[in-house]
């Protein structure tokens, strides 16, 4: 499954610092129920978890007494409880982390019916460019999570187990199923498992939703379902690129946290699809000619539509809603909502290194580009 | 008729301030055509609107020599001009306000073909939570305006009466009219009335339209109108849900002013279903399962698109446009641009406590949420 | 042709003031690659395209050494990097400088099937309004540029001449071309020709690509290219709308220039409709009753939507993808992507005077606003 072929930065983080170190948070602010992680909490939380803790030798942060660690409710999962001011930071050897592109091609699809999955969601430090690494809430170590690939009709069967410090949840936009008790958080070192049936086909977002919902989104626990329709379309190479906004601080020790004030200032820093600013720039998409092109494409915001165009290309097929239905012909762009997910489909009948943006440039260009290269041998 | 079963703000108003202290402006800046409101425009207003006025003892705001209130023309009343900075403050006891639920349940269509309404414009405080109280501009006194509901082809006889301190108007997204004639701006005291024949279905906004809208539209002047399509859409449990923002300034006396400078930077201090934050968190829609639910989602802006989204489930129907042309099926999220409206349906064949909300989570975090319970018993 | 149509402001710039004098940077900052225009970069700019240097006798501003203009390459044109912070400001006599109105009437299409299009990259001071003059990057010497009219099918032969002091380059949203070659940057003095068929119908966007593309779109290098179906759409009164986002620095010489910053910033000072604040408001567009009305809606951007509505009417139709597919019906107001185009039409049953409007009025407000008049004699 997905799951498998997506390999995760936990050992990467592991092995440059403790996880200990790691998880020490370096701003936590509070407004309605404020609280602070210190290295006790995080002890505890990595007892529950099995997690092997190192050197004790880091001093914590300046923080207020300890408190506990607040189990949101699933009332307050997508709620709008502001509690958290900025994410963990990791402390220490940032520089050894090394860069990794993010695979944007589909997975195959599973043979199975019944698909197990089962994510871990972590608190780890990413590299997104050479001189950036940020502190990441993450689905299996990533940002955005593993792509998971699956038919109309399928049952996942999915299990969250929670390495992180703090109560995290799993929200898929494709399924029915009541979120008060399947979308609730789990605490730290605590598993959530729940079922569900893909009933529609398309492009969709999972995501934290644990409260506030605006700063696990907005600290990168997202990702990509993409639901194949029972009569399969056309063949064609797929992609998937799930757009983020980052609102970074300043960096300790080399790692820059999310800012959660920033983040309702609604002005980015980076603007990324999967995760790294321009990585698909120097490490473009490829294709033939001859191939149509299918690009999945889902807007994790939190806040910012994505308006997704091809330098030097129409598409031919935009589906708004659950393909095959209404498929809108001849689009230049079109705006992706925050949340949302739509397909977009081109013939690659011209060789060439077609550049693919959000065309609101204002946001894109802090990094939401990169190339498809159509080769014409 | 829908304004029947819409109860009004205004007793409460008279019975905590008098008028003529609630329509004291705190702060009134000018850039075009500055004016500023005293005392004596106030009770000249409410001699023609024939309001009763109460004590005179309160001291006027330090503002410049009294101008007439601008009577703008309808050409400028769609336009670009600033002339009103921040909104009338209420004076006074706004701690005795109560906070009242907005009711979101579609009111039954009118068995006549041609429907007699009858608004008032009304500036008057509005509890919007616990804690905060805001100088609200008004169709019948609350935010929304009532929500009006007629069958296509049905004749609307309109009329809006200005109980007001400066002048206001109407604008119906429903109507086929002449702008400049029938959404001309009412003089307080004045009355200004139309007919229009609803002739397309769907989800519309109406709002009021004096010069500058930006100010008008953001104090609140907003509400909807849904029309039944001719043939009718299955039956459902129907919700309307009016999303505004709300940029406030500082408290007088306890009610804060709406803040054109902010509706400009675009930053929203709440953004709302119904006018009031999270109100549908404490006190959800209700509905059985085996229900089939119909969300109309009216955006009044004045800025941001609304993301709309139900957590756990799917809309299997989205109209776009006119129901029950081009049904999108299967959708996640989809963005209401300001202005507009759209149809939002789902089945609620799974029992639980849904939360919808605005997914672009930067703006929609302020208050852009609320809980769907799904009966199972 | 269309670009024979449409007058350029060139000539008023040459009588106003030399072409040295104007094209003197105010202020060039670099992150990435920083480089400086002096007074010898400029002179050889002209020598290259021919032009006539006037008087020698201006200060060269206190940049720092002179460095070769960056030829960005095909993969930077469209790139993330920003090396030019605030665009071109013209010296003199900017009061000079006539103001005109664009015309918005879509021009006849060209009844040869092969059409040829020369533009001259220019960078011109445009006056948008009585009190304020711009220096503009554009095509043709406008923003927009020349409006293009074709048929679906028609070979598109293209050349862009610059004329200006750095890099530009072309990119035709209706052309399914290797951008890498075709969408190159020219520079100074140096022409680039290319070929395309226009694909697909509906209203596209072109633009200059060159990096910063922000920097060029955001400073007027936009325009629209429309392309009917091959089977006719129903006769109509035609207009081409381009909503440009403006975001100016504090003037030097009595012009204002475009602010790289302000735009990253995303807060716009004016939103237009054609180039200009408000234009359509003094000089409205104008039908009569019975007519069918065609708005192509095109885009430019940089950053928001173009939330299109009709105050007092519907669109009886509406275009999302290319047309005649997938029509909407009463559709109030819907929201066009920056980057894209779409395609609105209303009957004018009813004589008025219709406001047409950017309904995201925390922005629309600053200038995207004009008038139908629909005669009813």
């Amino acid at each position: 499954m997905a799951t498998d072929q997506i390999p995760t930065l936990s050992e990467l983080a592991q092995r440059s610092t403790t996880r200990r170190e790691f998880l020490l948070k370096s701003s936590v602010l509070g407004t309605l129920a404020p609280f602070a992680l210190t290295a006790c909490d995080i002890d505890k939380a990595e007892q529950k978890a099995g997690a092997s803790s190192g050197s004790k030798s880091v001093t914590p942060p300046t923080a207020g007494p300890a408190t506990a660690v607040r189990n949101a409710d699933s009332k307050l999962d997508t709620g709008g409880h502001a509690n958290v001011h900025q994410s963990t930071a990791a402390v220490g050897k940032s520089e050894n982390l090394a860069f990794r592109r993010f695979d944007p091609a589909l997975p195959a699809v599973s043979p199975e019916r019944t698909v197990k999955i089962q994510f871990t969601a972590q608190e780890v430090p990413i590299r997104i460019s050479d001189d950036t690494v940020i502190s990441a809430w993450t689905f299996d170590g990533d940002i955005p999570g593993p792509i998971v690939h699956v038919r109309q009709g399928d049952t996942v069967d999915f299990t969250l187990v929670n390495h992180g410090a703090i109560p995290h949840s799993m929200d898929f936009h494709t399924a029915q199923i009541d979120p008060k008790v399947a979308f609730r958080s789990a605490n730290p070192g605590q598993p959530i498992s729940y079922t569900f049936k893909a009933k529609y086909p398309g492009a969709f977002l999972y995501h934290c939703g644990t409260s506030p919902v605006l700063m696990h989104i907005g600290s990168g626990m997202v990702g990509a379902i993409i639901v194949d329709p029972s009569s399969p379309l056309p063949p064609a190479k797929e992609f998937v690129l799930v757009q983020s906004e980052y609102y970074l601080g300043a960096a300790t020790a080399g790692v820059m946290p999310f800012d959660y004030t920033k983040m309702l200032a609604t002005l980015p820093d980076y603007v990324v699809f999967n995760g790294r600013p321009t990585q698909y720039m120097t490490a473009p998409l490829k294709v033939r000619v001859g191939d149509r092109v299918r690009f999945y494409v889902v807007n994790a915001g939190p806040t910012h539509p994505c308006n997704f165009h091809v330098v030097g290309e129409q598409f031919d097929t935009v589906y708004l809603g659950a393909p095959p239905g209404f498929p809108l012909r001849g689009v230049q762009t079109f705006g992706v909502a925050p949340g949302g997910g739509m397909v977009f489909e081109m013939l690659a009948d011209v060789p060439g290194e077609f550049v693919f943006v959000n065309h609101g440039f204002g946001h894109g260009q802090k990094g939401a580009i990169g190339i498809l290269n159509v080769d014409g041998a």
